[in-house]
């Protein structure tokens, strides 16, 4: 039976609670969060778990043995390192740290200290995204070509965080589960439109090694949500659509022969379509098992520390290129460099 | 009676032919292709034309009035000046040279002989586009933020011309008839899937004077066809969807105010949607319309010389910035060397 | 401070708790249900509230002043009864009861106790309908013509209830709300296809006085979730697609004119459409506003008992009808007769 | 070489002629039509075939082979019968005959001469149709449990026919293709909103010999075109929405077996999602290919006169059923009876 304590019970915090307090191996121990306010709300909806306005000391208590942490990006450092030296498995929200070194440090810490280091990336473990990634391994769409992302909605200005760190994120950690090569560029270009706020609309073109793109249009300023994701392969196309309610994925038998491409005319859509039906398990309740289970297999999870280096990488790769107007920013030699 | 000739029966010809068949103050005098079998489905439908394989024998000819050009791009430059040098009216197809150098040298022939030069970018007669110009000219939705269109399908792998020529093309017309600013850069990265053929997938940004921006996602080897603009006002915001059948323009009462967008969520959809009806007279018939006013009244049409040279000039930048992986080129320098 | 008891804590009474909960001027006062398992739940999410696995004695405590009836159809009866009999204010599930002859009777003892009787029509109070009705009290779209709904999916096959009282039931609610004209006639045919199962599928033909119609068509087995309404006026028309995330209700303005539809075809969409904004507020909190707010005020609510009843009488002429194949049964005269 | 004769050439005849103009064992010998102007448009699209404004003499002609008669419907009987007891084989347009009399006498015509007599219901030979009908041979979906379809739009008020034998009619020649059972009894209801004007909205039910149902919904008075069927069977469920351009054709994995759907909850969509490519063929190309086949093989065409009979026995019923205001007619004793 693994201890759970949770750091942060604001907005995701109680999602996390929610997704483990079901769990058979695990339990939840302990909350704490500063706020009183959210702790009462934090014990109505979970009478079984302590409570405390440190998060310290959750974090030290002997009963707890893997902490979960829901917190500000900018704490996610310090709260993870303080967990990890005691010893503590890590479950840390998206992005893992504010910078590459931190992330790094991290990862360092974990495996010194033999536990699980993982990063909330949520959208990996939805049905959608884990049928997306079985379709790709298992060859049927051939060489993946591109992935190409429109996440717009009318949304929430943040304070501190620009339109990329808030939803190109969700981007980078899918197309790591799904992408089958190293990005080795960033070019992006970010605008915003309100005087003194982030910017709220950005677009970014992500090269891979082996020819393969990434692009994403993300935008907090747009009349409609969409939340649409091509993927071009050489032998068929994909479609993820989530603001479906049904069909969210559809697989298109449709690739493009070279020759055929030349010569004749390439039909709309020359084969069937097919949407699978996709797992209705709520990713998080995934998500929560995959790290319970690798706390007990000794196992490495999915969105381990490696993976959310890479996005912290990518993010930190398309700020510098914004502000260089969409001069391309090269992820080796900035990974080499730090 | 204006008495036109048209040079071109093969893809885009028969439409002009069609188009300007019908008019009361125009005339379809003759024909000109080189190929007889085309000639032959010309007469067919066009039995009051007069015929000929020598596109320069109708050009000369003095009962022509005025020419229409539908031939491959690489020949616009050599027929129009033909033409214009004749003091022949000429609509030409886009875009209208290769060059901006070649561009400007038909603008200023066609001022020096004071004929109508005028270019064929039908997109911009449509109703949707005539609609959504008279929207943003009326002020409804405020200064305009950005221009976002995807405009991608599983398309013809051109043999002379890339994705940009292709399809970013009617992108820059449309731009250049909605946004009230000048472009000075463009960022362009484009990839090419099926070896020794052109580039076929293209993301392009485009920056405005006044901070507005428009960004083009084009693609030939995309699953289904896309066909979607978003235009993000200061007050409102527009959906143009060219796939759908009716209600192709959208316009949502959801501007972002500064002060609400720092304090609060802003909601989904704050107003109310108006789809307004559009016109459903034909584009290419408006178009040769507006192009015989232009020669009866000696005005100046919408698709000038003027507008047609700044896509060409779009597209020469676009061109280079492609070839250093999306470094932006600035519009403004490009026009002043040249 | 209005003190209330709930009658049944399965599946919906958990969300008319909880619609009450955020009140000012009521209070959940007591919970009954006979399921101890229930009850325990009920505690958990509302620890003020006192429970029973008596609902009589529920009915009976002197701290209830107003009921809320959550069980199955065929104890709305007897416990409204109960209620009404000792002066208390009810608010009973839809259908209030099973035969017109029981709703009269509880309209009549509400009347007698002058109390609120009102039924749970939950539908009638989203921002939808809402909207709606005050579109068509506006006078905006003219006459109404018809109201052709088609409520289908893929559905739970109930044990007692056929298809056309578990969801054709909401449809007669909102056109009991909407249609300005009374039912006279009712012609329904059902079918079911699993052995032994309660209809599945149903079309319904509902005649008004002054020549309106309605039409519905529901099933539980159909590939897809479908709930959309054409309501078509003399002036305008509208659709209401509950499936729709956003645009919800859409108004066309697209009413024929008698002259012009003889001479000449009707345009396929001659004006604007326009989608209002929806009010977002929850309809079971509304509705629990508009019951307590009955309650002290002594007025009838929107959805009152004779509401019910009509909605009542509808399902009893379709039942009816279907058992003679479609034959159309007279409402007036059902009613008169029982 | 069969040699055909084109009897009217206003709204559906230049559709039928330029359908056959390209086949290699067919030839357009004769256009005829009462309008000298219809002539003259016949003649400049169809150079080589003969032009009269008789009729009657194009039926007598001896280098006319076969008819195609695309007139009014009032006068197909006395035009068919005309060209069937010279011999000729015919290819008449839907509905064959304004009485199901009239329809046997030229079905009984047709056989005493040996000649082809063939509906024209163009919709069974589209690509989207011919695959459904493949796919309920197949098996696939198990037993057809319903045909549900709604075909409503804004349109054309005809001046001697209701909606019904405007549009249900091609729902009636659909079903004729995929329904394996014998349609025993239709119930029909109508309005008419516009006074002096046909019924613009029908709802129809029809019920089969083995149980299963058809129900059509009509109507002229729409905001928006929908053409959606819904086909439920035992195995799977389809959707043909004729206005995708794309995916017009679904097959949902979505059975309902009984046991199951007595115990549980049966899953949205518990299955895959298949939309099958189909042929792009124009429907009147295949139809007329058959006309030919068969005239040469002397075999009988898929929409014969047997199942234009049915059509036109379901029209009569329908309305029958209509002036009885869903009285349900009996379609085995009508056939009887006549």
């Amino acid at each position: 039976m693994i201890r759970l304590g949770l750091a942060g019970y604001g907005y995701w915090g109680p999602n996390l609670a929610r997704a483990v307090s079901g769990m058979k191996d695990a339990r939840l121990e302990m909350i704490a969060d500063m706020s009183p306010k959210a702790l009462e709300r934090a014990g109505l909806a979970h009478p079984g778990a302590r409570l405390t306005t440190s998060i310290a000391d959750m974090i030290a208590d002997p009963n707890v043995d893997a902490v979960m942490i829901a917190t500000p990006v900018s704490t996610h450092f310090d709260m993870s390192m303080d967990a990890l030296r005691r010893g503590k498995h890590v479950l840390v929200e998206k992005p893992m740290a504010e910078t590459p070194e931190r992330a790094r440090i991290m990862i360092a810490e974990a495996a010194r200290r033999n536990v699980v280091l993982m990063v909330d990336h949520t959208f990996v473990y939805t049905g959608a995204v884990q049928t997306i990634a079985r379709v790709i391994e298992s060859g049927e769409i051939g060489d993946v070509y591109y992935y190409d992302s429109t996440r717009v909605n009318l949304g929430l200005f943040q304070r501190d965080v620009n339109v990329i760190w808030d939803l190109a994120v969700h981007d980078f950690a899918i197309m790591e589960r799904l992408m089958k090569s190293t990005p080795v560029a960033i070019s992006a270009s970010a605008a915003g439109f309100l005087q003194g706020r982030p910017e709220n609309m950005a677009h970014l073109s992500v090269y891979y090694e082996n020819g393969a793109m990434a692009h994403l249009n993300v935008n907090w300023l747009a009349p409609v949500k969409i939340r649409q994701t091509l993927i071009g392969g050489s032998q068929k196309m994909i479609i993820y659509d989530d603001m479906q309610t049904s069909e969210k994925v559809k697989i298109y038998d449709c690739g493009a022969d070279a020759p055929d491409a030349y010569q004749q005319m390439i039909s709309y859509r020359s084969g069937d379509m097919r949407a699978p039906a996709l797992s209705t398990k709520e990713a998080l309740v995934t998500e929560a098992e995959e790290f319970i289970r690798c706390i007990n297999a000794g196992s490495t999870p999915l969105t381990d520390g490696a993976s959310g280096l890479r996005v912290v990488e990518m993010l930190a790769a398309a700020s510098r290129s914004c502000s260089m107007r969409g001069f391309p920013v090269d992820l080796v030699t900035l990974k080499e460099a730090s």
